[in-house]
Formats: C-alpha cells, structure tokens, sequence
C-alpha cells in the first residue's frame, strides 16, 4: 500500500453543511431526536420503554461513592437470567442495573451525536448538559478505568467473563467514538480521558500476553474506535488493542469455546458465524452473520488495513465487499437478508417482505464503504455511501424526525406483518423508540455528521465523494482555499463547485462520477454566472440549458469512476451536471425473488409504490416495458419530493372463481402508477409498499 | 338433519381393493412400511432415532407387575424439562420414559395400520405379532384402567394435570382407534376392552359433573375415536364423553387458564388459537391453529354433528370447510400455510416455498371430509378426499415406501433449505423416519385402509365417492350384489362398473362428478364388453372409442356433484369417462404467491416441475400461454405416470452485469417444460422443484 495515496477525511472542523435537503434533516436530529434521545436516557418518555441508561450510570457512581467511603460495604448483586435483566423489584430500584447489557451505550451514541451537532451548531445549554453527563458517567468509572456498569452493578467480580455475550467490549467502542467525537467539538478532554482509561483498562486483562484472556468483542465496534483514539492520540497501545483484537478473531481454539463450554450442537465452521468468528478475518472471503457486527468489524479490518499496510487484511475487505454488493445487497442498500440472527442470508437470497435490512447495518456499510474509499478511491465505495444515504438512512427515520424503522423491508403488505409471525420484525409503520434502541441513535450520529462524508484528500488530490451545499476549508501550501458546492441532489444532478484561493495554486479535485450516470458534462463558468445560480432555489430546473457565453471546458481524466481535474485554482466555479434519468432497475436473474420484476430509480433514489398513491393489492399491478415515465412535484407530509408515474397495468381480480379455478389469458387493465422515493414511504398512515413490480 | 340421508361407511368388511395402482401402495405399506414400523417401535432400525414406544409399554407394566408384588414398592421419578424427556442415564434406561410424551400412540396407529392389513391379506405371522404387542401394552394398564406410560412410569399422581400439552387424551384416541380397527379386522377384543377401560378412566376424572377436571384435549383426537367407540359398541357414555369435549372446548374460563397460569402475554381471542380452544366449537368459523389438531378437531364436530343431529354444530363444519377450502388450502391438497405453529396461516397466504403442508393436516381433512360427505353428500367433499389422495398422501411417502415428507412444499430449491434457518422445516428430500414420528403411520393406516373411502351408502342409494379397482359387496332387500368397480385413475377417467345382484332391485347409485371435469359420458355395456375390458391393460388407453353395438344409453339425475342412476339392476356395467384434460390452473387473485403464475392438472393430478428434467434455476422457466400440451409416460423410479410436456420458455441469465443494472428487455429462450405428477417429486435425488411457474 503506498502510503501517499491513502486519504484523510475532511472532518467537521472544516466544512459546513449549507445544503437545504441535508440541513434539514441535521436540524430535524438537532432539535428533535437528540433532545428525544436525552429524555429517553433518562427515563422521561410517556409511554416508552425506559432505557434506564443514565441511571445505571448514577447507581454505579453511587457504588463507588460508597465503596470509596465504607470498606465493608457489600454490593448488591442480582443474577442475570439471559439476555436481559429487567426490574425484578420494582419498589425499589434504587440500586439495581436495569435494561439490556448494552445500556450504557446509548449514552455514547447520544453524546456522539450531540458533539457532531455542536460543530456546526454552538450551542452552550446543550453543551452544558452533555457535560452535566459527563460527569455522571465519569463517576461510575472505577479506579482502574473500568467503565460498564452492567459488571460494576451486578458483580465486577465477574467482568471479561462473557465477551460473547454481554457487550463490555461494544460499550467501550462506542465509549471511545463519542469521545473522541466529543473532544473534537469541544475539546474538552474529561469524556476522552475516561475512555482512555477504560480501553488502558480491557489492555490489561485482554491481550496476546501471557496471563491475559485472549478474547475479543462478540459485538464488533472496539476496532474501529480503537483506530480512530489512536489516531486522534497518536497513541500505539491503541492501535495495539485494536489491532489485536482483529487478528485473534476466528483463530482456533475459539475463545468463545474457551469461555463457554464449546457448543457441540453446531458444526465449527457456523459456530461462530454469527460473530464473524468462525474464520480468522484474513480467511474470510463471505459476508456472514449478524449484519451490524459485521458491517463495524469489517470497518474495523478496512481501518487496520490501512493502518498498518496489510495487504492481506485489505484483501479480505475488498472480497467481503464484493460479497455483499454483488450477491447480498438490496436495491435499497439493506444488508441482512434474514431476520434469523440479523444476519446475512446466502448469495442472492434477497426476499424483499421478510428482509431484516437494519438500519445500522446500513450506516455500518457507510462506515465500511468510507474506510475503503481511504484505501482506494473508487466510486463505487462513494456510490454505496450515497445510495445508503439517500434510501435507507433516510428511510429509516420518520419526515417528523420522531418516528423509527430498524428493519427496513422492500415490500410490505400490512395483514401479512400483523398476522403471519414470520413477518413479525417487519413492521409497516415507524415506531416510536425501541427498547434496544441502537437504530435511532445511530442515525443521530450518522446523519449530525454527514458533511464529514463528503471529502476526503492526499496531499495532491481532493476528492469530492458526494455532492450537497457544502462550505469547506482547505490548506494549500501557498495559502487557504474554499470550497462552496452547491447541488440539486438528490432531485437534480446540477452541482456547481467554486474554489476560491489566497493564492493560484495547481492541485487536483477528482469528481465522482455516479455509477447510476451514463453521461455527465462539466464545464467552466465565470463568478458572475455561479453568483446568479446561487440565489436560484433549491430545485435547480433540470433541463437548465448549460450553454452560455461565460462557460468554458474543463478537461480531468477519469479514473475508477473519479474525474480527475488538474489545474491551476483561483477563483472557479465548475458546474457539473449528471443527468438524473428514470431507470427502470433489473436484478441479477440468480436473485429468485426480483425474477420478472422492476425496480424504478432515479439518480441515487430508489423508488417504491405505496397503497395511497396507488390503492391495495399491488401485487396485481405491472409495469409496462414501453411506458413513459414522467417525473412529478409532490408532497408527502412536510416533504417535497419529485414522484415519478407512469401508464402501468392492473390485473383484473378473479374472486369468486373457488380458490383455484381453469386459466384464462390474464386480463388487465390500464392504470397510472405513482413511485415515491422508497426513503418517503410509510409517512402517510399504514399500507401496502413495494419496490419491486412485474412487468 | 334427516337422519334418512345420513349415510354410513362401506368398511373394508365389505370391500376388497383390487386397483393395480392402489394395490401397489397397500402392498408397500403391508411389505415395507408396517414391518420398518415395528422395527422401529422396537427401536431395532438402525441409524434411527429410537422410538422407545414398546421399552416404555414393557417398563409401565414392569412397574404394574413390582407393584402388585411389593406393596412398599417405590416408583422411579424424574421430572420433566418441558415436552420431550430424553435419557439422562443412558446407562441405566431400565425403568425409565424415553421419547415424546405422545409416544405410546406409534404403537396404536401402527396397529390401526396392522389391522387394515388383515382385513385383506390375512397373515398368521403379523397377527401373532399384533397380540404379542397387545399384550405388552395390556400389561401397563393401570388397575384402574388408565393407560399412558409417560405418567405411570415418571408419577402417576400427575396424570391429568397437564392437558393442554403432554398427550394422554391424544394417546387415548389412537388407542381407541387402533383397538377398533383390530376388534374389526380380527374379531379380538382384548384391546378394545383395554382402550374402553381408560376411556371409563378419563370419563371418571374428567367431565362437566361436579369434582370432575372440566377439561379437554389439548391435540385433539379422542373426540372422533369416542365417536367411533360409540358407534362400535352402542356405548352412549363414549358418545357422552367425545361430545363433552367438543362443547366444553374454547369455553370460557379457559380450561387451559385454569390448568396453567394464565398466559397474558397473548389476548384472550388468540391464547389458545393453535389448540384451537380460543372460542367455543359452534362459534367458530375460521381455520385456525395448528392443522392437524384442527383438522381432528373439524372431523371430531362433523361426527357429533351427524350422531347429534346439532346443525348449529354442522353449520360450523360448513363455515370452517369453506375457509379452509376457499382461502387456506394449497393447491396440492395441503394445509398449514406457515410452520410456526405448524399451522394455518390467515386467508390467502399460500406461500409454497416456507409451506408447512403437513401430510398428517392433509389425512386429517380426508377425514373431515368423509364425516362431511356422510352428512351432505357432495362432491365438493369427495373432491377433497381425491385430491388429498393423489398428491399429498402419495407424495408423503417415497416411491420405495422407506422414506417420507412431514412437510410438502409447492417450491423448493435445496440450496435454500439448507442454508436458510427460516426454510429449515422444508426438506428437498424425504426422511427415513422422523422422532416425531406421526405422519408416517398415518400414511400406513390411511392407505391401508384406503378402501373404505370409496363408498358410502343410505337405505336407497349406493354413493361412489372414488374411483378405483374394488370389489364390494352389499346386502339388497332380495338378496346380496356385487359391485365390481374398475377405473384407470388417476392416469385416465374411464370407469366401469358392474353391478350382479342375485334378484333384480331397484335401488340408486350415485356417482361422483369429479370437480374437475367438464362434461363426461355414461353409457350402459353388455356383459361381454365387460369381460374384455377386464383384461384390458391397467392403463386404459384415453382414446378409446366408447361406441359399440351393445351399448346402451344411461340417464340420472344430478345433484350437488353426483349423478344419480337410479334403476332396476341385475347383471348391469355401467362405463363413465371422465375426460381427463391437461389444465393450467390460475388461483385467486388474492393469493399473492401465485400470482402472474399457473400450475398445472391432470385430472386429480398435480404437476410440477423438477430440476431433474428442467434443469436448474426453474424461477426462469416460464409457460406459454398459447402452448400445446401433450402428455407422455414416463418412468420414476419403479413408477410409470404421466407426464405432461409443452413448449415454453427460459429466461436468459443476466449475471455479469452487477446486481442491480439498467432493465431492456427481458430474453427468453424457447425450452420444452417437463410437468411429472406431484406425489412423484424427490424420487431421483436433490433437486429444484416448483407447482407453480410464471406465465
């Protein structure tokens, strides 16, 4: 790996988010979800499931309080039957541990997201009471570091004891990214010292070193956090830990047979799969197991890959990715094709009405298409990013920003989620929480810092990965530089770049050319045109006619879906247009599920048909192969989104023929189909949805 | 209800199978699957499961014979971790329950099968078996009559307490069905009077009197096994007992509410739905729960209904015969569209992939349906019987008799069976025998007794539901007749019929209209044509020119699907044809899974398709609805069937283009489409195989 071309991402601290479509969902997290979420931490949400996370922090802080002051004083200890402990006297909660093993991570995806909104917008109450919990969690930290109150609570005596299981591991990697999020907002380093200590903590009980458990995280995270505290402290122990635990993962014996008694029901080679354990990660060539384990472990791969130049471990990332995108990837961007474990299914095995697909398999996907596109900037990394973005992160939250999907189904017929048990995890409308809440927070922190995905840079070459309005700063040897994009994304494909320079100055910005985009133009064009175009409104025509006096050619070399653009920068503005034309999606004929069908996309959106627009039983409706497709303003709740319809067919119902009765020639009937993006669907009451029709 | 028109039964006292298809699966079963069955009863086959039915019967009585020797004799207890008791010390198993705790009844449906057998092939050797076996399971009769081996050996003090799950009411209807049938076929009354003993058993703690448990059948059964022991033996207090668990189920208080904590996880309406005791019998009117329960269940009501004359009893049969038949019922026959619960789904879910299609659910509506059609004789019910027949029954069994389906998909494709946990019920082959061995001895006594479906009859008239080669006989008021029936079903729909009565009587023979056929032919024969045709081939050619000079036309009347001929019979062949046409099924437009698809019939016959002659990836095979088809013999195995062959199509594959890519149009390759009878699947190894194909 040749160190010069990997690349840094462009963080927060350098860019701001100017978008009006993106805006708007950062500011629906801001003054909704994470407001939400802080009530919900602490227990203060009418009718939900309470998280007692914020007061297993206080129990625990109390515990050592106490410790501190009484030598004697014996901890309350309650067994654990399974999974999850819940009240068993509930008069007196005072002391117990309550809700799943992995509560004290909510917390840490909370003050993550709130640190990414602080970036961009200060706001000192919000500051003051991420602080406020701060210290709370700091004192439940035990004097060696040790920080999961689920073990402080119950018996700390029995801590690293279950790494399969319970989340020890998964708590300190979310720990350290809303730490290290939370320093580089702030930069207060109270959160960051404490998750220091933690992860100085689990070094010296876990580790390749004699007397040391050789165990690592049964829910992956601590990789990819350990990464990024070492490379935001600089720190080798970090990258040691983190390293480590990839390399143990998979070898034999199995440290979970070591832990446990060994699980003779299963073979060896599915042992552990759910875990992505069955294999060492260098072995590993297949998506397998729990999706959202597996999307942050091979994060995790991709970080320690390009951490330490291992050729090895980046080829097992770039197999696993073909792996999913080629054979176990929904239309949508949805990973995990079985509710069976939240897990991947087998190649092309892609059932759309019992699909699990979460919502932070997705957002995991972003994390592991981001940490390949440092690797190798190719667009079909930035493609996964988008095409997760613009489907399944934004389907997965309500327009009203308080409503959730963690399962994100292609088709969805609301009798057959209500009645058939197999269809259970589907649910046809958003929920309010969850009590394993890891879905909406995970939006919270994806989409609070979504500007941090959209560049990436070497020394030579700014890579433009995504295109939204975006303001951002960049050091150039003779001086600063902006950057302002601005974009009709995800409804038009006009996107305008000016860079404005101290000094003129020779350098490189490479464009990704969407893989949904047969042909773009790019061209030059003078300040006096962007200015004009910066007062145009959000929904840039798109026929605009590009041909003017003041535009000029712009030459770049394309590479791996990147448009190379080497010159000479002061004052610039480049217009790029990609053509947003509706297509009608076909699917490998090895995926039995899609067989005969289509899906519509139009530019980075996937489209879906619901009952409201188009009434029930959509199972009768098909497309017509020559029909017109046209594109349409509408709004669904708040949202303005373009629709796309066209002459379709409905097959005439056959009722009261019995149940089975001769065939005659199918008859239909014309009808109009309406799509709305799939990310929009379920806004507008319960009904029928699908993504994929017969034609 | 005119008891007039109530018909009974023409038991295999009166009838001899002489069809060469059906004899050939009578004799499997006499041959193969009786003997395996005893073997395995005996826990003699190798490479199996042990069943340790008869270990159980031998240590019950053991213990029976201990205890009347040593009054201080102390019973070996151990409890119970849920349903299924497996060794705990397999070194010392002497005096301990293995298996399911419904294991004694293998033994009662093997000797209802055995006593099938001896009604028509009298065997000196297998009956000496028989009332050996009796004799060991005589022996663990409690002296009070009680008689289930799981409560005797583990703490007879619990009997009783446990009806909704473990299965001694379950136990005791097989028994009694077995001890009828063996009293039947071989005069001998020791079992029966062993099953009438725990029958006064069950009646003395359980029934509607004060201090008596108000309890009933968790899997049902024992409702129609008392109905038969009532007809048998004229005993009005085994019509009592079975017609008060018919009421008093789904009553409220619940009775399984007052047995076991009340479950209020689950609402009232649907807690005891699998059992199908969430509403009282007569106010039922949906399919519901776990299918074969149900289907006892429905078979249970209907013979109450005749015996009682309750048509509000009847009227629930109809309502629930409907929904079965118009919303919940595969085209094969098979019910219980999902296997959670092993169990009907709601209306119009058909999934032929994820089917549970149990064959034990499938014998249970051919009892439903007998007990229908003795009330109402209509074809609808006959229909059901037939097409239960031709491809669920036959298709449970392997075409070796040694191998079996628990579950009978429309669709499967191997690789998904195995590597999907969600499809791990569906088996792309038949098993050996199965630990719950229910369905295979249900098959041996259905088909073993397959003769006594043919006919039903009331005072006046003689109703032939089924066509088949037999010979029956029937006492007239001027003296005995002899109906000798020949047909070539279910390849082709010609039959012939001769009727010899010692003295000309007028009487009536109805005969059933197959669904299935449109239009058919009746003409009466002179003796000679008979005589030739009983030398004719099994296979009738479908051709052949019914016109001849000693014919003669045949009138009747029809009614609800039968033709009633009604004349002066003496030395009479009666030949109907009913044209057996090749028909591409279509089904509701409600049923999602089927739909833009056909299946195809032969008469009673379902086709498939199957990888074996179509090759692989048959979710690309496509019918043509303008193509001719053609039947063609073909062999299977040891099985020569029709085959059904037309010109269709193949989709191209596209698989080098990504996952997803731009739609053109869809390529299709002419192919010739290969349909082989459904109950004749999985007899050449692994493959796809699928009911339903896109037109």
């Amino acid at each position: 790996m040749d160190s010069k071309k990997l690349s840094n991402v462009v963080g927060l601290d350098r860019v701001q988010v100017t978008d009006p479509f993106w805006k708007k969902e950062v500011a629906l997290v801001r003054d909704t979800v994470v407001p939400y979420q802080w009530e919900a931490l602490n227990d203060r949400v009418p009718d939900a499931q309470p998280s007692y996370c914020m007061h297993n922090f206080k129990v625990a802080g109390a515990i050592n309080q106490k410790r501190a002051q009484e030598a004697d004083y014996v901890q309350p200890v309650h067994t654990t039957n399974g999974f999850c402990v819940w009240p068993e006297n509930p008069e007196a909660p005072e002391e117990k541990f309550y809700g799943f093993v992995f509560q004290d991570s909510d917390f840490a995806k909370w003050i993550e997201a709130v640190a990414y909104i602080l970036h961009q917008y200060p706001d000192p109450a919000l500051e003051a009471t991420a602080d406020e919990a701060i210290d709370i969690v700091c004192r439940a930290q035990q004097p060696d570091g040790y920080l999961d109150t689920f073990y402080i609570i119950n018996d700390i005596s029995k801590r690293f004891t279950n790494l399969r299981d319970h989340h020890e591991l998964y708590c300190l990697g979310h720990l350290i990214e809303g730490a290290v999020a939370y320093c580089q907002a702030t930069g207060k380093r109270k959160l960051l010292d404490a998750a220091c200590r933690y992860a100085d903590c689990v070094a010296e009980h876990i580790g390749p070193e004699d007397g040391k458990l050789r165990g690592y995280p049964g829910h992956e995270i601590a990789e990819m956090a350990l990464a990024k505290l070492y490379e935001m402290t600089g720190e080798e122990k970090y990258r040691e830990l983190g390293f480590y635990f990839v390399n143990e993962r998979g070898k034999k014996p199995y440290y979970f047979d070591i832990e446990h008694a060994v699980n003779a029901d299963k073979e060896e080679a599915l042992r552990y799969q759910y875990h992505q354990a069955h294999l060492p990660v260098r072995e590993q060539s297949e998506a397998a197991g729990h999706a959202v384990r597996a999307a942050y472990l091979y994060s995790g791969m991709a970080d320690f890959a390009r951490l330490t130049s291992d050729e090895a471990l980046k080829a097992a990332c770039e197999r696993i990715w073909d792996d999913i995108t080629q054979r176990k990837m929904y239309i949508t961007g949805g990973v995990g094709g079985t509710h069976i474990g939240e897990a991947f299914s087998f190649a092309y095995d892609l059932p759309g009405d019992t699909a699990y697909a979460e919502t932070c398999a997705s957002i995991g996907m972003i994390f592991f298409a981001q940490r390949m596109l440092r690797m190798s900037p190719h667009s079909k990394y930035a493609d996964m990013i988008e095409r997760e973005l613009y489907n399944i992160v934004l389907g997965g939250m309500g327009l009203d920003g308080t409503s959730f999907f963690y399962v994100n189904p292609l088709e969805v017929v609301p009798e057959a989620c209500h009645q058939d048990s197999r269809k259970e995890h589907v649910k046809p409308v958003r929920q309010k929480w969850f009590g394993c809440a890891c879905c909406p927070p995970n939006l919270a922190r994806l989409i609070s810092s979504i500007g941090s995905y959209v560049f990436t840079e070497t020394d030579d070459t700014l890579f433009v990965h995504l295109y939204m309005g975006i303001h951002m700063e960049k050091k150039l040897q003779s001086g600063m530089a902006t950057i302002d994009m601005q974009s009709g994304f995800p409804w038009n494909g006009t996107v305008s770049v000016h860079v404005e320079c101290e000094a003129e100055e020779t350098f490189t910005i490479a464009f990704r050319i969407p893989g949904w985009c047969a042909k773009y133009e790019i061209i030059g064009m003078d300040s006096a045109d962007t200015a004009k175009r910066d007062n145009a409104p959000a929904y840039i025509a798109r026929d605009a006619n590009l041909c003017g006096k003041n535009m000029y050619a712009i030459s770049g070399e394309e590479k791996d879906g990147y448009l190379y653009v080497t010159k000479s920068w002061k004052s610039d503005t480049i217009q790029i247009t990609f053509p947003m034309e509706i297509q009608m999606a076909a699917s490998d004929t090895r995926v039995r599920e899609t067989i005969g069908k289509v899906a519509i996309q139009r530019g980075p959106v996937v489209y879906c048909l619901e009952e409201a627009d188009n009434g029930k039983d959509m199972h009768l409706l098909k497309v017509d192969e020559n029909a017109r497709f046209e594109t349409e303003e509408k709004t669904i709740a708040t949202e303005s989104v373009i629709a796309v319809k066209a002459q379709g067919w409905r097959q005439r119902k056959v009722q009261n023929a019995g149940l089975y009765f001769a065939h005659s020639k199918t008859e239909y009937e014309r009808t109009t189909l309406t799509w709305i993006p799939y990310y929009a669907w379920a806004n507008r009451g319960e009904g029928e949805m699908q993504v994929w029709t017969r034609i």
